[in-house]
């Protein structure tokens, strides 16, 4: 066989994977009921293998029963209910899927109720909380997961491979960018949580959409950050109490790689990563929305190979990794110390812009 | 006939041409006759409509001598013969393709023969001497063209016509990359002029290759640069006496456009440019590089067009398009004063890292 075929062949998309469904499955409460929750998490969830929906979890009852009866879901709690224990041994776990400056308080009361947390990316709206949430959980025993659905996309996991294979020699440069129009199609309202730094935290478009390149570079190079630079800029309708209507932030991580990233709510939806070695490229493109099909592209030498990936649902790949870990007992990669670095670098790209030369 | 038709029918790749063959040829001298003149400009100008090369200059007149034999030029002359005049009423034109540090003299000696200047990019090694430069021709009444091969590339002027129609709604964000490997396989000599601050300037990437994103993002945008920031990187042998073996560099640009650049001498061959509107995104991949193939993508909400173009020999497009201009008395459009705006930003892009956050 060539090697060609044996590479293509030897790939196996869930290497992470050693239950299967007869071990489960994870029981999840799912706290919050937007969007992400009702069209995105819950569908995969119903798809996964290792995992089940038992509990949704809204501030008002009536909107989480009524989201619970449309999807088919046991229970629709009020969150004093949650916080109270009800339906305590009818889940396992709990997603948290709510406006980032209040997940800090929903980790604490899983804590308290002895239940493991998936936490949505970014984890809280400071780092300082991101912190809290991680001593929480470590003093209560309860293993916490950040939600990067990038790292069980089975594109990104071939490219994180090829790297540590040296297939495109030293990595010397890094482009990566994540963009949708937030205002005119997503949710065309201005008065949305993640346009509120009360709720979002200090950024619409680094926080929400800049991690995805920052992260997932972070996860295919195995390397973490040391410094950044920004520029942002923020000009039009609904963008008046953030700064980063567009973000444009350099990253340098070690052995002198820098990664060029940008971000913006206010664009044509689209990302791609771009990682330069000394010896090779490696493309993904499309890249960071879920269900799309993936395009990983290895140049070495003069001659370029596209391997095309069928498309996932990353967070039905995402759940039963979660689910996977809590039923083998083993570590969680994206945890919560793996996921406050990236905080970090937010809150560093977010401090206003560092300097800039006037030409 | 559909729109799509009509858009590729309706593309005319030398819309700046006036002249024909019946009006020329302008005679070049070449003043330079390392590998650039060997390999690409002289061949391209051997096939080009509208030049001829009649004259290669070099410090020694054995080099040029033989540069002319082998090539077919009239005349071989050294640069002092080239200074006294001689041969001064058989060619029309001066191409000056030596190391950088070195142009204003040569472009002073051409003004003085009352000769128009095509000088290679960039212009010179500090804006000091491109202002000089500048000012030298205007004196001299001798018209300048700065030799930036990718404002002739038909899939570049494509781009330019696409973003001024408003293809892709408000630039937003452009990414732009230039790389190769210098010393592994283009000259694989560390003693070279670009590894030279006193021949090259203060840089050896950024300056050789950062200027391609750069100077044809202004192009394509029509647009000027602001401010910059920049992280540098130089760490193997041969780069001692340069800062950026490696530049990650952003770039401002009117209306809140960031622009994320980087180079490399050290890295892959590879080029990319690509801008993100807040309606649709345009991609050239590759580019920078002679003579291959050139693709344009333009999305558009949720369909892609891709656009092949046959690969032109850029340097073939560049002579044609300064011999038009001179055979018809139009004005040039990368001219001196164009050419310097990238050397101002290329100077504080180098002046040293900008403030960088640590984390």
């Amino acid at each position: 066989m060539s090697e060609l075929a044996t590479f293509l062949d030897g790939f196996d998309e869930r290497d992470w994977q050693e239950a299967d469904a007869s071990d489960g499955p994870i029981r999840i409460a799912m706290v919050g009921v937007g969007w992400w929750v009702t069209d995105q998490a819950a569908p995969a969830v119903a798809a996964s293998e290792l995992c089940e929906t038992t509990v949704l979890v809204s501030r008002g009852k009536e909107k989480s029963e009524d989201a619970a009866a449309e999807l088919g879901v046991e229970y629709g709690l009020s969150t004093d209910e949650f916080e109270e224990g009800v339906a305590i041994d009818d889940y396992d776990a709990v997603y948290v899927c709510t406006p980032n400056a209040t997940h800090l308080e929903i980790v604490e009361t899983a804590a308290e109720l002895g239940k493991p947390v998936l936490c949505e990316k970014p984890m809280e709206a400071s780092a300082e909380r991101a912190e809290a949430m991680i001593e929480t959980c470590a003093d209560a025993d309860v293993p916490l997961m950040v939600a990067y659905r990038m790292q069980t996309d089975p594109a990104v996991r071939r490219a994180r491979e090829l790297i540590a294979d040296g297939a495109i020699g030293d990595v010397a440069h890094v482009h990566g960018h994540m963009s949708q129009p937030l205002l005119r199609e997503i949710i065309p309202d201005p008065d949305q949580w993640r346009l509120n730094p009360d709720l979002a935290g200090p950024g619409a478009s680094v926080t929400d959409l800049g991690v995805y390149p920052l992260n997932t570079t972070r996860f295919v190079l195995d390397s973490d950050p040391l410094a950044v630079q920004s520029m942002l800029y923020s000009e039009h309708e609904g963008f008046e109490d953030v700064s980063d209507e567009r973000a444009a932030f350099t990253v340098r991580f070690p052995d002198g790689v820098f990664a060029s990233f940008s971000a913006s709510q206010q664009a044509h939806e689209t990302g791609f990563l771009r990682i330069v070695g000394t010896e090779g490229e490696l493309v993904l493109d499309p890249a960071f929305f879920n269900r799309t099909d993936a395009g990983l592209t290895l140049s070495c030498g003069s001659q370029t190979a596209d391997i095309d990936f069928e498309a996932v649902d990353q967070m039905e790949e995402e759940f039963d990794y979660f689910a996977d870990r809590l039923l083998t007992g083993r570590e969680i990669y994206p945890d919560g110390e793996h996921g406050v670095v990236d905080i970090r670098a937010v809150e560093a790209v977010l401090d206003g812009e560092t300097e800039t030369r006037t030409l």
